[in-house]
């Protein structure tokens, strides 16, 4: 059975966006602090069309974080995210270009009922209507070998975090404390989850934590 | 000049106790799992008065953090915490016993106006009623060429939090997702602070995760 992993970047107050989050602003004023560490690396770069970037422990642990995803699940606000006029437009697809870097068939959770979408590259957006449930069944169905991968945002992190879902949380910790914004853990985990502390690897950008949940 | 170093216990998920913390539960309910980690420790377990007890990194990471402490500041609760009748009565000591494992200066932030409390091996009590800036002055001129320990709980460390006042902050993360509790961080930070993340050890038991505050 794939997994479905978590992998998102936190400040250690917690937050994945910072305050005055928006549709046109997912992130909050001042929430791209929480991603300063990923925007120089190879490994993000190259999917994304740009070239250069460094290769360092970091760049390799996003290179893992992608290798073996065979479906991605994502919220509506992170399909249409982003400054521009197209965020309140359920219609829009102009956010992540004609060739996406995800390659593998992504399900958007939303409701507004719509067509898949077929982006150059192997990415096909697919719009799930009926439930987180239902999403990760079609995710499981799509991802043959491989892994899923939750791509946020935050209330779909919740709802799956929320519902045990979740198989693995890797946190990005970016040594900040943003004071307030949007919280990963606000409180939709109904009693306590062990998880088994599997790898840290730090730098002085980010520290990456990766924890497998208990069943 | 003394640091001010917060030194806690913290679920991934961002709860230093769990649901339903009292003054004669302080941790709450389940909340001991935060220190899980701590209590089999030799470092621990010697100044609590317990022989034996593991020697291991984690063990290190406990034994480092009392050294060169030249005083203690904590709160109102954590002084008179803990099962018992005592919890309740402002006049109480009976929580820490005759011999208290910090044999330095503690200040102890509360409502009630109180004569200091010497007791063996070198702890005494001074009791402050006039708010965090006052404490630390106390304890920065207790402390001589020692650091000051900020012990807690979660309010006294929010107040120095907020005023930023804290100089070093670690944290042990224990891997468990409590769902719900009392936070560390709760918003009273009122603008972006950036960490110099400075080490990280890590054990399957427990994440220390040390970070500077830039000033």
């Amino acid at each position: 059975m794939p997994k479905l992993k978590l992998d998102i970047s936190m400040s250690l107050d917690g937050y994945i966006a910072a305050p005055n989050q928006t549709l046109e602003h997912p992130l909050g004023d001042g929430g791209m602090r929480l991603h300063d560490w990923v925007f120089g690396l190879k490994s993000w770069r190259e999917p994304h069309g740009m070239s250069g970037g460094e290769s360092n422990a970091d760049d390799e642990i996003v290179a893992e974080s992608t290798r073996g995803i065979g479906a991605v699940i994502m919220g509506r606000k992170m399909f249409s995210g982003g400054d521009g006029p197209w965020a309140r437009d359920p219609n829009a697809d102009a956010w992540w270009g004609d060739d996406p870097p995800f390659h593998v068939p992504v399900f958007v959770l939303t409701h507004h009922e719509r067509e898949p979408l077929v982006k150059d590259g192997g990415t096909t957006f697919t719009f799930v209507t009926d439930g987180i449930e239902s999403a990760l069944a079609q995710a499981q169905a799509a991802a043959g070998d491989g892994d899923i991968s939750l791509a946020g945002g935050a209330s779909v992190a919740q709802q799956y975090l929320g519902a045990g879902l979740v198989d693995q949380i890797q946190i990005h910790l970016a040594p900040v404390l943003l004071g307030g914004g949007v919280r990963l853990f606000d409180g939709s985990i109904p009693k306590p989850v062990e998880l088994e502390a599997e790898r840290v690897v730090a730098s002085p950008a980010v520290t990456h934590l990766r924890f497998q949940v208990s069943r």
